[in-house]
């Protein structure tokens, strides 16, 4: 039933690289507020950024065996994403599985678990998300699977599918549908960058975006003092 | 029943001057240990300091449309305090709406639910404090009210009470008691530099503070070894 | 029921410097992943690291009064570790006691409840490991005791084991076994040093490490594609 | 600045019993979704169901001192409300506090914080609405205040608001919005009987209440299979 | 972007008869401890207890439109499940949908949310498991879709497989190894109770499932006292 | 490193029967407000209540194999206490080890991890305490120890040591001072007795123990109305 997939579909590296531009909150954005792995995932250094095709591994309680299996089938660019069968904040990714992934050239780690050497890891300048930070080790005993699809932090996420990570959270983008979200994205980047002018000068955005004249609608009073 | 009240009464100015050199914790020792926002409060950059009259604004689940509203009804010096009427971790609060409070002087925002967009607020140096960190995005189609009494992270906030945050949390003060928590402060500090100075020379607290008699009376025994 | 104890065996001081290179995991790792603190432990600034012998207070809810006990029977490079008996995110610890401590020698403090004035005590750079930062104060009124054994954060810390904390979290080590973990963990350095320097070259830690051979045991299929 | 006050406005009697007939998911739905304590607030057992004028109390940590004082300012029939400066899962309140409350005819209690002798408040049918369920006592030594504005598990309470819990939760309406939220929430029952009759006989509530032309509005396709 | 699918694949319904009688724990292990969704889903009644197949639905935000949507594309015997876009704790699900659902044949209810009306639900033997109970209602303004896949406590449901729900929890078993599952359950079953009539004698299971040759071979000493 | 002790030292029986009838809160202040484990341990059933020697297991994440070991050095009348080395939600028992654990006249189990056939359990009247309900499933592979002091839910637990647990939570005495806590538990309940009967007839318990004058030393005001 456990399997390790060598070969998966990547997506576009053209689409990756405006992904990467656009960053996770417009991506969720523009592909209409999906796709976001539950907040308790946080980077373990603010200027962690990265972006690129997901290879997974499901991994099983307290056993990080698969993460070591995954590296073989990763390439340079890639994202690996980590999920684990059971609930569980033990500390299954460090600094000796960092630099094989680095030297893999694999460019970020998303972890449903906790991470440690963080202090090594940042002067490495390789950039986890966890969902939390523990020293407590694993073994390497019980095997799972490689390039499944998995659940991490509470979505779906399958090999080939691009992964989006920042200070703001991590996203999921399907490939097939990543072209026309970097559109998209690219489309509400310059709209935002006329909106933010106009806020600039002091301008309303309710003045013009309608909102004044929902809030009519809805029954809102204005009155002047309590 | 949803109202937007555009004026309100602001606590003298040179009053929130001094409550923003004393600090969240200095300030709520004076008030008797009240009005601290729940610990899960947090800044999203370390430096993170404001002190101001609160505008407050109450948001209806995933919308924040009301934020929008709030903005016409500010003056520069105020701190935005956002309330939703349910739990929610959602990222009601980003870069756009942070360029618009800062273009009208709004020095910082206190939101019980998640803020995105991090990074720019950052170097924006728009301070705000949030349940979590979420890139996940909100409408504007419910309609909520503007400068009511909220009730943000179990406490209460009325429209002109005093906001003060920095790395240790959120105080609300109420406007009619802030001169007086002000200046039960101000003798706070001045009391506690005396303490400093002698602690620092390894004199013990317990020597000076009553807590020797204290132990002895509450029959704490003193062993040399177990 | 309740009392100070006034002098404590300490572990060897050549034993604490090693196992103070090792850091958290290394120590964690070679006592057979054994005697972290649970991982809501952190530290209030990432640069945090200390290691020494552990003095123990156990303080009553909303009440630091055994936290100033616990300094007149402290000696210089002894870490504090506070414990609470029952859950609290007060902020038990601030910038004054942090300065007192520091005149005393005391290196750091472990504290499962909250900690405030970070900014002071980043400052001071006096490291503190908490369970949240909180402002709220605590009174001095209930006695609880000094440097008898006490669970915090889920492990029990007697006075006189070794405390290793850093950005990874807080580990303890009895006193009696630590120089054999110290040993254990200096092996596992030399060890780790070697294997870095293969997984930098690109090699793959599952050729080496018997992962191979242990997953076609276990009947993980490799396939191309699906 | 504590105080007990011993005179409150209570709401009127027959509103009282209109709203207890009503429920708590009624009346929040009444009064705009307004007022719902947080979901954290469970009863001690399920056929838990109460309502009446509040009484509150303010209590400092692991101290239930206030609840004390508050039994002598009740009167037969009211609810009471204990809020506590900062958060706790103490047993502030167990079985001869449920006596004494029982005898002067309290009918029930709302305690943001840890209930004990849960059995026998069970066997005496006095209902609890607590944050958890925990054996640890507290002291009676830090004063607070007795019929002061709360903010209870996120809600604003006041004195002689009406207090509704059942199995869903705990909801608080405004003393002087009280009849008002009586008269729509039995117009919402009596239109509920006629709906729920018609959900009965299989009938589809999206073909009367017009959700049905929304989803087409909103651009949902319907396909027949993927 | 949002679409209710009419038509699903559902399971074999003797291969459903046979999963319901072997629960939610055996049929966990019979798919290799898969498919779990996370222990915080609850029954709002201890023998709440059902199995079918899925249909599904993705609310927005404080919306419980799409369950509205779902009820006419349902079957009797299938089990609804409810994912939410982001976390929510409100209420979006009581005893007016309950009706309607059971006028269906629906038999029960997975929801990644808040449930209220639970005295009327368990009244009418309408099964549901939960995120929390709590009476803060939603409203039915914000499209999703139904019978898509979506990911519902941490686990991936698609339409057509098969949920088992009862007090230890909810799993879900993919519709193309049901049959396989419920097998390998049965043969569980049978080899169970075997080992059950032994254990009741006092026979020691690690006599005869090989422990105690494990423990000697993993080095476990065994001592007379310490 | 890993062993299982055989023989422990026991408490007197009478002093756990005294125990038994005191219950987990009357113990907990008898003894100091101490002992209590965290609050989040609940009882599989609302009945459940045991007492008796503690024998312990600590187990490995993931792995239940020391449950099965610990049964063997077990006497009837004992109650198991299981630790694991990692936070974890997974399903460490079910019914056939307490199916085993009652054969052998093993009362209750205590767990700082996950129950699973709650059911089955509840009808065979086999008490468990546990962190939460979970059927995700344990292996058998990993060594851990039996009859060694352990840290279960924050509370140190050394073999020999009483548990006393019920609807109120969990509370370890030491085996050294049971006789003394037994004769301040029935001190205490006589004294409760006499109490019960007065605040029965409606007298304030503030009027005889003292509350009315402390509150007057205190400075809190009374005043008739606001």
């Amino acid at each position: 039933m456990n399997k390790v997939v060598r070969k998966i579909k990547r997506p576009d590296a053209e689409v990756v690289k405006i992904l990467e531009t656009l960053g996770t909150a417009t991506i969720s954005e523009a592909q209409g507020r999906r796709g976001l792995l539950n907040p308790y995932m946080r980077p373990i250094y603010p200027a962690a950024r990265v972006c690129g095709p997901a290879i997974t591994a499901l991994c099983q309680p307290g056993d990080n065996m698969m993460i070591h299996a995954a590296i073989e089938v990763s390439q340079p660019g890639d994202v690996m994403v980590v999920a684990v069968t059971s609930d569980s904040t033990d500390g299954y990714f460090g600094e000796l599985l960092g630099t094989s992934l680095q030297a893999h050239g694999v460019k970020g780690l998303i972890l449903d678990a906790g991470c440690r050497d963080v202090t090594e890891l940042t002067a490495m300048d390789f950039p986890v998300w966890s969902k939390c930070i523990s020293a407590q080790g694993t073994v390497k005993e019980t095997p799972g699977s490689v390039n499944i699809a998995v659940v991490c932090a509470n979505q779906l996420v399958r090999p080939g599918d691009v992964i989006m990570a920042d200070i703001d959270g991590v996203v999921v983008v399907p490939r097939e549908t990543a072209a026309a979200v970097a559109k998209a994205g690219l489309d509400r980047v310059a709209k935002e960058e006329k909106t933010r002018a106009r806020l600039k000068t002091g301008e309303l955005g309710m003045n013009f975006n309608g909102i004044r004249e929902k809030l009519a609608a809805l029954g809102v009073v204005y009155i002047d003092e309590e």
